[in-house]
């Protein structure tokens, strides 16, 4: 499949390797072509990677991938022609973190609105599904990292735009538990969550841990 | 132990019933000692508990329990005199939940600030410790409810304080797993995960759910 990744970053690199891994197309999308990141990126995983624009990524991409960061995914999201964003799905994993006030971050969006609905109202045919936001990069698409069950969580507006993110995170990244929230507006639960994901950081010295629903 | 609880709701009955079960002193304390809960309460519990005002309770209490309403505790404790919080340990189980936009709540704090916070810096001699909040009523006292490991979480300052709230929690209310995250700025982080416990509750069609941190 032709996938579209938004975004240079670690969650970029690390979303866009495994998805090469598994035979895909990827396309890593940025503001500028000749970034840096994405063309060490490209070189480093070869003849299914390549990199462009945040347009020609929107373009290439049958499935796309928001791997910016939060305060810069609504501006990414405008260079894209709205006819290569409509009808796909977007797997929205970005953190609306505010780093502006220091550490620990703030968020930009909370509370009312959530970045995640901001997405989708700006785009209201792009398929957002929220997921992923709530686990560090490295066990995005390594949740076997974590020993034991641990669960994903996603939310957003189109079922059948669910139902394939569920299949891609189960099938392709291996997670055995995903929890469908419901509709977009739950991306305020999730973000949100952010800040006691930042105090555990703390508290346990580590990045790999991940939350398990108990009922 | 003489114990003043702040609030007469489902949170200061359930744990107000745990502490008379265990032998201790309770009083329950309101805006009006004339209170209707309080007063019912009161009669099915026998001779160890007692109603009053705020003032009361926090007279009373060698160790206070916030469970009123979050959007009414920075007023409740208007009411005791100073010298009354002062030195004393407040477990507090408040969430500032605001239900003026109606369903879910939002929270009337958030991000940058937190109920606990608040509190903490209107009586900075009170000895803050949140503490359970993002866990349902049933399970607050009765952890045993839910099969499995799954965790409590608590913040504050004063390391006395949470050594002792942490105790409370494993002897008196059964939690295995007490979890300290840090000073009582960690109040953010389990305050805003309120939203995506609403988000599970609704989901799972349950109240008895709790987080376990997998690691």
């Amino acid at each position: 499949m032709n996938i579209g990744m938004l975004g240079t970053g670690m969650v970029g690199q690390a979303i866009g390797s495994r998805l090469v891994e598994l035979g895909h197309n990827v396309m890593m999308g940025s503001r500028s072509a000749a970034n840096e990141n994405a063309r060490a990126w490209v070189r480093s995983r070869g003849q299914l990677a390549s990199h462009g624009t945040f347009a020609e990524a929107a373009a290439f991409g049958e499935i796309l991938f928001n791997c910016t960061a939060g305060r810069g995914s609504l501006s990414a999201l405008e260079f894209p022609r709205r006819s290569d964003l409509n009808g796909k799905i977007l797997v929205d994993l970005a953190n609306p973190l505010d780093f502006s006030r220091g550490m620990p971050p703030t968020l930009t969006v909370c509370n009312v609105d959530s970045l995640g609905e901001q997405i989708q109202r700006a785009h209201p045919l792009l398929r957002v599904v929220k997921a992923l936001n709530t686990v560090n990069v490295e066990l995005m698409a390594h949740p076997e990292l974590l020993h034991g069950p641990h669960d994903a969580f996603i939310c957003g507006n189109d079922l059948e735009a669910k139902a394939e993110a569920t299949r891609i995170l189960n099938e392709w990244f291996g997670w055995k538990s995903v929890i469908d929230l419901g509709d977009i507006s739950n991306s305020r639960g999730l973000e949100m969550a952010l800040p006691l994901w930042i105090s555990l950081q703390k508290k346990l010295g580590t990045n790999i841990f991940n939350f398990k629903i108990v009922k």
